[in-house]
């Protein structure tokens, strides 16, 4: 088992990553700490997980809430659903609430968890390796809107993250494919020794190995925990987490959440980034080769959906929170390893790589 | 016009006092910075002052919203349209939402800004004598759910505050009674001097005159302002705020917070608080019967509502979110001007005191 700390003052909190941690009581039971945990996950983990776990962490049943499982449910809807669960059960402030799943349940149960009389801790328990790599780090929380990915939120820090990589053994492979593009994106942004060793052992991620598994989470937690650490609402460096996600986002949008994994749409939008970064830093095409490659053999989508219409994307990304009092912000690489943030990409520019991916 | 400062490190920020502030082009000018502000109201407060601040402070027709107004109405489902509005509106980060109104506008449009796109920046307008002593100070935003009042929310703290004490006069008078039972709280819970001036000056304030109002404002928020800075998310001594609040809050809730403004329920909760202190603290009998005269010339209400239920009140003392694991906290007074909080009150001294108002 490795531990990992997010430094944040009072809000820091510990990463523990290893195979069999939800089987450990003793750990969870010193994070409890004799209060009362509510376990809050979705249908498709609770058909897994939730037996075992309730059992191994000692959760009544009283106390287990089981969510419609998707990304089109990450809504007000569901949310609302969460308040009335937990006023019913008469839940209060010293109660500590567990998001057991993949990226949906922990955004919707870390924003539950902020606003629930103003502000109650939640424990993060990801079961996907996008989750593990992703949400773990950097207390963005929150639902959609129709008109936008995660446009209702909150910067809430979980009070600590468990991640079994044993969860991960029933994770379709399509989800690790799109845990690995944030993998990816890691070693794209600043370390470049991880883009190294990923290309000498993808492989062994996608067969699961625990030893690769716990290597790559760790780093990538690191490497979210420094740049988070040093801008923690996202007022500067920060933004250099979303290389890939101004056009992803507006392709998620655009397919209305339902046919794109999150992870899916980052990976395609990491290669418009590099098209871009051609552009604006000359990027030699042997790196975005090299990249590329690597993003084929993930496994990532290549191309925009169907009919995908420039115009609409263009539209999509002005409407996407990233727009700084209308200036677009774009990630860009100036070389593998260094991410650039740029505010004077041209409506030109964007759409010319729109087209490349048509 | 008075400047006071409200210091909470980064989140420190300025409460001005005076009359003709929403007049004042210069002040809000400099305090907007050229950003984009979208000013929300209620539909009361905006047949008032909606078209003159607009034209005062320049915020086109296209960045006004109108929410319905009433206590009523500070639920998900208005929330929800101020978001749809933004978004509508393509609202980005660097928007400024300005709150114009009561407790209810304030609270709920400052959760809008907590949660739209992760967090925004407010101004509070307050309208009414309630929102100027209690809600200006404290950075509390959020809305009620059916089974308790406040129960979602955040702690957001204002950009600025804004407080023109000739909003006053638009005021019916049982709203400034509600908002005189918030006066008369500080000066209970810390500040004897000011509960001295008061009995000396109420008629005044009640005659609305300029430089009493804004003394009574002043010394409040600095009471509140004090007491929140020692912690800004209510873990200690905060919670003396909520004197009459315990007992408020469940009569509220039990008339479905249609009858009762939330200052008349806290001023006979005080009241309640005051008979409570006699039993724990020895409360000496001429002191409450001071407090209860002072009370009594706010015009403020001294028994339950017809047919109140001690069982059920209880019951929702113990459903509201000052419960702290199973127990209940209860703010009383071992003197006029020194508030106790008390975690040990047994449910039948509250039962006795509940009889006590029937």
């Amino acid at each position: 088992m490795r531990t990992l700390s997010v430094d944040l003052d009072e809000r820091s909190y510990p990463i523990h990553i290893g195979s069999g941690l939800l089987s450990d009581q003793e750990r969870i039971t010193s994070c409890l700490d004799n209060r009362r945990a509510v376990l809050i996950t979705d249908d498709t983990v609770a058909t897994h997980y939730l037996q075992p776990l309730a059992k191994n962490w000692g959760i009544p049943s009283a106390d287990q809430l089981v969510l419609p499982a998707g990304e089109t449910n990450k809504n007000l809807a569901t949310l609302s659903s969460i308040f009335d669960f937990l006023l019913e059960k008469k839940c209060d402030r010293k109660t500590i609430l567990i998001a057991l799943g993949g990226g949906v349940v922990g955004d919707m149960v870390g924003f539950a968890a902020a606003c629930y009389q103003r502000g109650i801790e939640f424990i993060q328990v990801p079961t996907t390796l996008l989750a593990q790599v992703d949400s773990s780090v950097g207390g963005k929380t929150g639902i959609n809107h129709p008109a936008g990915k995660n446009m209702i939120g909150a910067f809430h820090q979980p009070k600590a993250v468990f991640i079994d990589t044993d969860t991960l053994t029933t994770l379709p492979p399509r989800e690790i494919s799109a845990g690995l593009a944030e993998v990816i994106k890691y070693g794209l942004i600043s370390d470049a020794e991880l883009l190294a060793w990923l290309e000498d052992n993808l492989e062994r991620l996608q067969g699961l190995e625990a030893d690769a598994l716990a290597h790559a989470i760790e780093r990538s937690c690191a490497t979210k925990a420094a740049v988070v650490s040093s801008d923690e609402t996202e007022q500067g460096r920060r933004a250099i987490l979303n290389l890939g996600h101004t056009f992803g986002h507006a392709v998620e949008t655009a397919t209305g959440y339902q046919s794109w994994l999150h992870g899916e749409a980052v990976g395609l939008g990491m290669r418009m980034a590099l098209n871009l970064s051609a552009t604006v830093h000359a990027l030699p095409a042997d790196q975005i080769k090299r990249v590329n490659n690597l993003l084929d053999r993930a496994g990532l989508p290549a191309r925009l959906p169907p009919a995908s219409s420039p115009d609409e994307l263009l539209k999509l990304i002005y409407a996407d929170k990233k727009t700084d009092a209308g200036t677009l912000t774009f990630i860009t690489l100036d070389t593998i390893g260094n991410a650039v943030i740029n505010r004077d990409i041209t409506d030109e520019q964007v759409l010319q790589v729109i087209r490349q991916f048509l």
